[in-house]
C-alpha cells in the first residue's frame, strides 16, 4: 500500500499536469497534493484515509453528495448495453432523449430544446455560436457583441475566459477578446457610494449597463450573459430589484439573456432553476454541473422556443448546424443525468436546500455576523459565503499578498471540513451538497469560526 | 414496446437539439431519425432491431469496438467507489494519476506531462492558451497567430471551429476569428498542377507556408497546427515527405508544432500516435476519441518537456495557472481510458490494424480501383476514403448540389453498412473499430461496390 503511494506520488508529479495548480511547486513537492479514494453523503475520503466534508461539494456540483449507488447503477448499466453512439445527423439514445424531455419539464416556461455538451465552458462556445447564427439569420450581421460582468465566471475557453470577468483566468492568457465587453458587477457590498440602497445599486447596475450599450450602439449588441447569483467571483446574491431592472434595459434594446445556470439549476438556490428564484426570462441556459451532481461530463443549452424558432429557420435554408461535439449527448452522461434528477426528486432535495440552507446561513450569521474581521455574510438556498476585512467598519480590505482567505481555507481543512477560497477577494466560500443536515452545517460553521480566530485572532 | 418507442420519438423531435442536424427537417420528422440500443464488435442495433457494420467506428472513435465489458466494469466500479472529484489545486485520483502516466509511456519522446479536458475541441483550446502563455512567459508578447491548414479539422468552439478550414462548421458563424490563419491543405489528389510528383507536391506546400510566414511575420507566429492525415477534410493521408518539409520551415522560424492525434492517436494509422508514423515532433499532440474509444468523454493535451519547461517558469513567477474545467481528469472517464489502453495492448489491436488495415485497402482498391467514378482510393492504417469524381481522367468532380457521397452512404446503410459522406467533396470515409476482421472489411467493401454501381451505375 505504501509502495503504491509512493508510485502514485511519483507518477502525479511526474505526468499529470493538474488546473488551476502552481505547476512547478506541484512537480517539486512543494505545495500539498491529496488523492481522493471514495465518498459518501457529504464526505470524502484520501487515499491516507483522511476524512473530510467537503462542503464546496466537489467544485458546487456534487449536488446529491457522494457515493449514490442509484447513479452509478445507471452508468453501469449503460455502459454495459450501449457505451456511446453519437448524436449527429438525428441519432440518439433512449438516455439522451429521455434526459431532453426531463431537463425541458423542469426548466423555466417558454423553454424548448436541449444541446448537450460536456462542460459548462463548451455550453457557452455553444451558446455565442447560436447567438451570432440567431443574428445572422435574422439579418442583423452587426449585432454580434456581448456583455458579461465584471467578477461573472462563464469558463475558462478563450471566449468563455473572455466572457468571464476575473483577473486569474485572463491574466497571461490575452484575454478578454473581441467581441466580449464587461459591465459592473452586481457586488452590493463593493458598491462604491457606501450610501446607495440595494434599489438603487440595481438602477445604478442597470444605468451602466445601458450607458455602455448606447456608446457601443444597441445595434451592435446580440446578448448578455450573467449568472443568476455570482459564483466564482465571490458567491454575491444579486441586490433587490437588479434582475428587473437588468431585463428592463434588455428588452428595450432587443439584447437576448443568457443565464448561466452552470451552479444555480437543479436546485442550488432551493428553486430547481436560479431563474425561477429571481424572476429571470432568459433566452438561452447554460447548465452543468448539477445536471448530473459531476457523476459523469454533462453540460447543455436550453434553448427558447423564440430562438430555436429563429434557428430552425436558417437551418432549413442552410442546411444542417455546421456545430457539433462527438461528445454531445454521451449515453452514460445522459444515463447519469436521468438517475441524478430523479434523486433530486426522490430526497426531496430542493425542498432541503431552502430549509438547511435558511438553517445554515443563520448559523453562520449568528456565530460570525459579529467579528471584527466579517465584513459580510451572504447566500441564498446552499450557496453562502462569508467575506473577511482588516476594518469593518471603514470595510477596509485585507492586502490581498496576506492571503487571509486562503490561510482560514487551510486552517478548516485542518479541522475535516473543505470550504474554498474565491480568487479574487478574501471571501469563504460554500456550496455543499444538498443532502445537507443541520448537524453537517452546525459543524462547517464550528471550523469556519474557529479557523477565523485561529488566523485572525 | 411500441408505445414507448413513440413516446420517444416525441421527446426526440420536441426536445433533443442534435448536432449537425437539419434541426428543422428532424424536428418535423422530414429526416431519418434513429435511436440505438446496444453495440457488439463492429456491429451496432438500433431500438428497432435493426442491426449495422458501423464502418466508421462512431466518429472514428470507437476503437477497441463495441460491447467491450472490461470498460464497462472499470467504470461501473469507479462509478461505485468514486465518480467524482476535482483535480484543481493539486487533487487527484487513482485513475487519472495512472491514465497520465500510462498516456506518457506511450507517447512519442520528449512528451512530459497531460493536461486532462473532455472534447477534442476543449484539448485545442487548452493548446491555444497554453502557445500564448508560453510566449508571454519568453517575453514575445506579438508572437501569438496560429496557423492549420484548410480542410483541417479541430474543433466546433468559436477558435478551435477558426482552426478548422471546412466550410460548413465556419459559415454563418462568423468564423474563422483573429488570429487564426489558414495555409495549404496537403491534399495531392486534388492539387492545382496535376503534373506535380508527390514530393514536388510537399515542397510546394512548405512553401505557401513560409510564404504566409514571411508575409506576416516570423515573430508574429506562434503555431502550427494539423493532423497528421488529413480527417473530416477527406481522409488525407499526406503526400510523401510532406511533414519533414513542414517541420523544416516550422524550426526555421521557431514556430511550434501542434500534432492534432485526436482521430490518429492510440492505433488508427498501425501505430501508437501517428506523429511516431510520420516521423513528427510537435510540441503539443491533441487527444481524444481512442484515449477511451468514446465509452466516457475524455481528451487531453500532452506537453512536450520544452513546452512544460517554460510553463513551469511561469507559474513560478505569477502563480497557479489560470486554466481548468470542472471535469478535468474526470475519475470514470480516466478508468475508462486506462481499461481501454489495456484492452488495446491485451488485443494487440495496433498490429491488427496493419494486417487487417493493408488488406482492407488492397480489397478497396481491387474492387473500386478500375470504376469510372473512384476518382481516388486512399487510406493509411484503418482509415480510408473513396473519393468520387464525374470523370476520372479530368478529375472531374460532381456538383455537390447532386449529393453523389450521401447518396451512396444512403445506399450502403441499406445493405446494412455504416460509412460517412465527408462534409466537402464526394468522399466516401471509413474508419472501422481497430478490431475489424478480414471478413468484416470484405462486407464493407462489397457494400460501397454495391452502392457505388446503385447510385452511379
Amino acid at each position: 500500500m505504501t509502495d503504491r503511494r509512493n508510485d502514485l506520488t511519483a507518477w502525479d508529479r511526474n505526468h499529470f499536469f493538474h488546473p488551476s495548480t502552481a505547476m512547478g511547486a506541484h512537480a517539486r513537492g512543494e505545495s500539498p497534493a491529496r488523492t481522493i479514494a471514495s465518498g459518501e453523503g457529504v464526505y470524502i475520503t484520501d487515499t491516507a484515509g483522511r476524512r473530510s466534508l467537503d462542503a464546496f461539494g466537489g467544485l458546487y456540483c456534487v449536488n446529491v453528495g457522494y457515493g449514490r449507488q442509484k447513479i452509478a447503477d445507471a452508468i453501469a448499466e449503460q455502459a454495459r448495453s450501449l457505451a456511446y453512439y453519437h448524436a449527429y445527423a438525428g441519432h440518439s439514445t433512449e438516455a439522451s432523449i429521455t434526459l431532453a424531455r426531463m431537463i425541458i419539464e423542469r426548466a423555466p416556461a417558454n423553454m424548448s430544446r436541449v444541446y448537450f455538451g460536456l462542460s459548462g465552458s463548451d455550453a457557452n462556445e455553444t451558446n455565442i455560436k447560436l447567438i451570432w447564427f440567431y443574428n445572422n439569420i435574422l439579418g442583423r450581421p452587426e449585432k454580434k457583441k456581448i456583455i458579461s460582468r465584471w467578477r461573472g465566471y462563464h469558463g475558462s475557453g478563450i471566449m468563455t475566459g473572455s466572457l468571464t470577468g476575473l483577473e486569474a483566468f485572463q491574466k497571461n492568457f490575452d484575454l478578454p477578446r473581441s467581441p466580449i465587453l464587461h459591465t459592473e458587477a452586481p457586488y452590493y457590498f463593493r458598491r462604491a457610494d457606501r450610501s446607495m440602497s440595494e434599489e438603487a445599486f440595481s438602477a445604478h447596475c442597470a444605468e451602466k449597463l445601458e450607458d455602455l450599450i448606447l456608446a457601443e450602439g444597441a445595434d451592435t449588441i446580440a446578448a448578455f450573459v450573467g449568472e443568476p447569483i455570482l459564483g466564482t467571483g465571490g458567491i454575491v446574491p444579486p441586490p433587490q430589484g437588479y434582475w428587473r431592472a437588468i431585463q428592463a434595459v434588455l428588452r428595450k434594446y432587443d439584447i437576448l439573456l443568457v443565464a448561466d445556470e452552470v451552479i444555480t439549476g437543479f436546485g442550488r438556490l432551493g428553486t430547481m432553476f436560479g431563474s425561477d428564484h429571481y424572476g429571470i426570462e432568459p433566452d438561452l441556459i447554460t447548465i452543468a454541473k448539477g445536471l448530473t451532481s459531476a457523476y459523469a461530463p454533462l453540460s447543455g443549452s436550453i434553448v427558447s422556443e423564440k430562438m430555436w424558432n429563429v434557428l430552425v429557420e436558417g437551418s432549413d435554408r442552410l442546411g444542417p448546424i455546421g456545430h457539433g461535439w462527438t461528445y454531445s449527448a454521451h449515453p452514460i452522461c445522459a444515463a447519469a443525468g436521468i438517475a441524478n434528477l430523479e434523486l433530486i426528486d426522490e430526497l426531496a432535495l430542493v425542498d432541503n436546500v431552502r430549509v438547511t440552507g435558511a438553517w445554515f446561513r443563520a448559523a453562520l450569521d449568528q456565530a460570525l455576523g459579529d467579528h471584527i474581521h466579517v465584513g459580510d455574510v451572504r447566500g441564498e438556498g446552499l450557496m453562502a459565503a462569508v467575506e473577511l476585512v482588516e476594518d469593518r467598519d471603514d470595510r477596509r480590505f485585507f492586502d490581498p499578498a496576506r492571503k487571509v482567505g486562503p490561510a482560514v481555507v487551510a486552517a478548516m481543512l485542518e479541522q475535516g471540513v473543505i470550504a474554498r477560497a474565491m480568487p479574487q477577494g478574501d471571501i469563504i466560500g460554500f456550496a455543499p451538497p444538498l443532502c445537507l443536515s443541520r448537524e453537517e452545517a452546525d459543524q462547517i460553521v464550528a471550523a469556519t469560526l474557529h479557523a477565523i480566530r485561529q488566523v485572525l485572532g
